[in-house]
């Protein structure tokens, strides 16, 4: 049985505030337990904020605001943008700087602490999850969490920014089916079933922004989400985008 | 708390099978409950099954064959495609006529329960749930899930092909954020994150294939899957593609 436990009674967070030890007052971990963290709880004791009126849109966050959007927002988008992969009135998809693909970058202006404030992803998400394991202890794997959505279907689910602790991806190649077939190309990314799992409980509206998930059988790695984006080589559906 | 429940000691299924039944006899479900079932288990006992000897394959299969592929498993490919998207030596993803973008359309050769055998996707993938739904009772919800791969990141998560008894999409349009701005465009996709944890306990050797979901508040709904595919018209990714 696995269970999803919710952390309750986080208080908003800001810069240098000790997430892993507010973590570890509100829960008892156990080894194998995993912890998930939502992005924007990270982002904000890293100080991955800005404040917009420290602000100027440029002439391209000009014409990439439609009706209704504030410039400075997309101009932020921009700055953490490698490549605007598609857009349209009201979207901008990105290819961040990680090689996630993503709408606005990761740039979040709600629930970011202040009306005019956004929330940027961490720098460097696996190092987050790193830091964050280190201070929760032996044994316990951490993950960064987000919710992006995808091609072809409606929605967003959660993913995997950043982890430690844990084999981000589980490999059935060479292993054979019931009928002695060698499995051949079955790889799952089970971080970010775990991050989609905990989005059960974190909620879009991020009122639970930790969950622990207990009793699942992680296999030990240190190898960061990083590694699980697809290179645009291997990728099919890389094609199309401009710089910003 | 949210529990993931393996249904433990599901034999071998075959076209006819009372799976609900099956499911009935080893678990006592209660309301509220999520029961996912792996498609490859729908599959079998709606008899959705090719028997590779009964395929010949056409020229077009042949030329989409790799070396070490059969070209009768890419002939049942092309049938269940409404259009390959992409492809690549050893890798075809195709849109179903469902709507579903997947490698090899859905058709599966591994634990198909025989060597020259392989699985189809069912037919109508919301039907089949709401089929089990009816058998297994009220207040509970069901969803076929599969696992898919997705442009820009590695490896496989969980996704529902149909559900029945719950909202699959579940909309924060018109929340208020903690500063009080009204959250745009947020929709979770609930389903495929219902279905991508139940995958944790599945695992993609498909040992369990039947997993209840307890504890998580969904909202009953009587949209299928079916209607969170992406239109082609809306999708920013669904460019290029041919006809098989």
């Amino acid at each position: 049985v696995i269970e999803l436990l919710p952390v309750p009674g986080l208080p908003e967070l800001a810069a240098g505030d000790d997430l892993a030890g507010m973590i570890r007052e509100r829960v008892a971990l156990r080894p194998g337990d995993v912890v998930v963290v939502a992005q924007k709880a990270v982002s904000k004791v890293e100080g991955r904020v800005v404040e917009l009126e420290t602000v100027a849109a440029s002439d391209a966050a000009v014409r990439l605001a439609s009706a209704g959007d504030d410039p400075r927002v997309l101009e932020v988008v921009l700055r953490e943008s490698a490549v605007v992969v598609r857009h349209r009135p009201g979207l901008v998809i990105s290819r961040t700087r990680h090689g996630f693909v993503c709408a606005n970058a990761g740039v979040d202006r709600s629930n970011s602490g202040g009306v005019d404030r956004v929330v940027l992803l961490p720098v460097d998400p696996d190092r987050s999850a790193r830091n964050l394991n280190d201070a929760l202890g032996d044994g316990v794997a951490v993950i960064v969490s987000d919710s992006f959505g995808r091609p072809f279907r409606q929605g967003i689910t959660g993913v995997a920014l950043g982890c430690s602790g844990l084999e981000p991806l589980v490999s059935w190649v060479g292993h054979r089916d019931d009928q002695g077939r060698a499995l051949r190309t079955t790889v799952e990314h089970v971080a970010d079933a775990l991050a989609a799992a905990a989005g059960l409980v974190q909620g879009a509206s991020g009122g639970v922004p930790v969950v622990v998930i207990r009793g699942y059988r992680f296999q030990p790695g240190t190898r960061g989400a990083a590694s699980t984006v697809m290179s645009a080589e291997r990728d099919l559906f890389a094609g199309g985008g401009m710089s910003p």
